[in-house]
């Protein structure tokens, strides 16, 4: 049985995955800190997707752009015009709120589902306007207009603190691989089609964050950029599609909790000729987990424009010149983490009536491998060199307190998927307990050979 | 013999390492992109700290807090009072300077080392009266008092910009693992010593960043804090600055570049009772690589009085209560991607007279573990099989371009310490040449040996 948010972020608490950012101060809004447990899983997921994205693509190469870029990079993405929340303030308690989140409450408490992506601010008051929305605070209906606010953080660079030195913490990862295009063309002397891909930070100063770990000001993304000649981009988009929602399930995501939302005309962005969400169904419903997005043209038209620098490819055999098309798949690496903790925390009813707390992650996943037990604190010594040797090559943790299966209980709860067990009988045969936390077996495996079966078993 | 840092810089760009942030825009003042190439190696250097400092340490676990942290943190760690740059304006031409580096200049032109770190501004103020130190903009000596600047780049969270929502970007991630320092120690249910292991941006609105990656604004940190019982620290002390010292050494840079300086009474920060840098002789000279501090109990005690909460450890054999006492040792991924670099970059005389470019990465370091070749474009569906074989394990490059020869010069430049070429004799044989970046020796190898060889070189 899945459990809910609430005891997830307890669990996530009380077992090391994830904190609460500045916490002895009281905390800073929906900021949060990865505890050691959540910092390895995080980094898994990271590896897991460099491992499939880059290292074994014969298309794709990596990149880590900066986090501060050049303002006019933001005015050729349309952030610095366009990139805005609508707000709405209630004109008799002066609370302020995000239309577009008013309206999407409204539907969902009448068990309606209404997404208003893409709408325009006139269509927004018109919907709070006749359905009668109200304000959530002091249910007056005395709205003013709607209102932009720009979602980037901006901060100065140099001395002083006038407009000329105005920078911006980046809003996505993306423009940052855009703005290379031709730099990572020319070193890597690649072809077309070829993806560019990168892991970092990103900045959004959301008004409604929330739900844990799954919008937050402050996030880390995955995203790609696909570069392939205008006429490929259909095919490829399908390719790319089809590769991350089996990403998802080779890495153990429950297929029933994965599904796809394709965007209609009106909600598609106006750059984009096609989007399909990957959504994964967290305990608090539906929800984007993927964007994967055929962006044409677009960016790199729009980076020619504004910087006068020519970001046409050049086919060698043909002599043909056009601007590459683009398909994009991006992926926030926190709600990623956040599905996958999800998905792997469950109470569990045993044969004997009893119940446990297991996560089930995948081995890959798995913050630890393995956990190392001396039978009794006599074998300590032994079972040490089990973990020294083990370590070389996965993350391991060693326990010696408490009964066996109280340690079993606790490296269950955090998903460890092998316990090892050094008795008095190890010294002679060279054997340990290897025990299985999803089927509970237990089996006796010569020490020599635990690195081979975890090896095997971490693939995915 | 070794390159200068111009040619590295040129290097860096033209085989995908390093591009200037923003390039296409002019740049943003001191900021880079790691390109496909840079990226894989910082990955490695971050992997291999991670490897050594985490995974295999028997003491330590990592954590990943929020870059955006509650601003009461600045008080606790003194970044909000006194992280300033001593700033001097010219009073003729207006140019503002750091006065500490204008001092280490004018000694530096006169061929003398001088640190003047640690020191007031009335000290400051007396040398480059004393010295005479001119404007380095007009020459004039008409210079303002020196006044303080803070390092920290401010933003503003939330709706409106009102400074009770000021936030700051982090300037070191060493708070985030103290004020965690309670969360991880309960939840992991450590003992002391042990220590907290991080990487992650921090930011610092410098006046004069420069000399490549070695100071910018953003930049990578990887740093730890060990904590211990008060009165253990000289010996962990010692104990970490050898660990860090033989990790630079095992993974290849050159020892006669590394050395060793002890921070004096005047020059160690007020919480700190001892600090020895590993410096690096850069080509611009010798820099700062790695900082290892004994704080004391300093930066616990601070953020148990700004904040409230108890920062104190029980033993629980003795109940003795304390604060532990801090071993850091702080390094930058810039600058460590930097030495790695330059101690890598070689113009070597061959014994026929030539000359090739080499970087001699230790294969751990390499962004490529390995090419593969075919030997002609009739093999490349064999010779990819190779590639997709390898690729599960290790960073590969497929290259069919250009005769063998160039193809070696090629990888020699950006660090292969492996290549292996595809020949009409392999489909037979079930062999391939594996040709040594480093001694340029060819062998055959049955391609099934392939992998174990690799994963035996990239062992550090």
């Amino acid at each position: 049985m899945a459990k809910n948010m609430e005891e997830l972020v307890n669990h996530a608490k009380h077992r090391g995955f994830i904190f609460q950012g500045s916490e002895i101060y009281g905390g800073l809004a929906n900021t949060w800190d990865y505890g050691p447990l959540g910092i390895e899983m995080k980094k898994n997921l990271k590896e897991a997707w460099w491992k499939k994205f880059v290292q074994q693509s014969p298309y794709n190469v990596g990149l880590d752009a900066a986090i501060l870029m050049n303002p006019k990079t933001w005015e050729a993405s349309g952030h610095l015009g366009n990139f805005n929340d609508p707000m709405i303030d209630c004109k008799d308690c002066k609370s302020r709120h995000r239309a577009d989140h008013l309206i999407e409450n409204h539907f969902e408490a009448k068990g309606e589902e209404r997404v208003v992506d893409g709408m325009s601010f006139d269509q927004l008051e018109k919907i709070i306007e006749e359905e009668g929305i109200t304000c959530p605070n002091c249910e007056s209906d005395n709205f003013t207009g709607i209102r932009q606010f720009n979602l980037m953080f901006k901060t100065h660079q140099g001395v002083t603190e006038d407009s000329s030195d105005e920078i911006y913490m980046r809003p996505e990862t993306a423009q940052g691989i855009f703005v290379n295009f031709k730099n990572v063309q020319r070193s890597m002397r690649k072809k077309l089609p070829f993806g560019i891909a990168q892991i970092g930070k990103s900045f959004r100063n959301e008004i409604t964050p929330g739900n844990f770990i799954f919008r937050t000001r402050e996030f880390e993304q995955m995203e790609m950029e696909f570069f392939c000649k205008p006429g490929e981009e259909k095919e490829w988009f399908t390719y790319w599609l089809d590769f991350c929602h089996n990403w998802l399930l080779n890495l153990g995501l429950d297929s029933e909790k994965v599904r796809r939302r394709v965007h209609d005309e009106e909600e598609l962005s106006h750059y984009s000729d096609a989007t399909t969400d990957l959504e994964y169904l967290f305990p608090f419903g539906w929800g984007e987990l993927w964007g994967v997005a055929s962006r044409t043209d677009y960016d790199l038209k729009q980076h020619a424009e504004h910087s006068g620098e020519d970001m046409e490819y050049i086919e060698q055999q043909t002599n043909e010149r056009y601007v590459p098309y683009v398909i994009e798949p991006a992926l926030g690496a926190d709600r990623l983490a956040l599905a996958f903790l999800a998905d792997a925390f469950q109470e569990e009813e045993l044969e004997d009536g009893s119940t446990r707390t297991v996560m089930n992650f995948h081995p890959a996943v798995a913050p630890y491998k393995v956990a190392v037990f001396p039978l009794s604190k006599k074998l300590s010594e032994e079972a040490q060199e089990v973990f020294a040797d083990l370590s070389q090559d996965f993350m391991v943790d060693y326990d010696e307190a408490g009964s066996i299966g109280k340690r079993y209980r606790r490296h269950d709860e955090i998903g460890t998927p092998f316990c090892i067990t050094y008795d008095f009988d190890s010294k002679d045969d060279g054997q340990v307990t290897v025990r299985d936390r999803d089927t509970m077996e237990q089996t006796r495996m010569p020490i020599s050979e635990l690195q081979s079966f975890l090896q095997e078993k971490v693939k995915y």
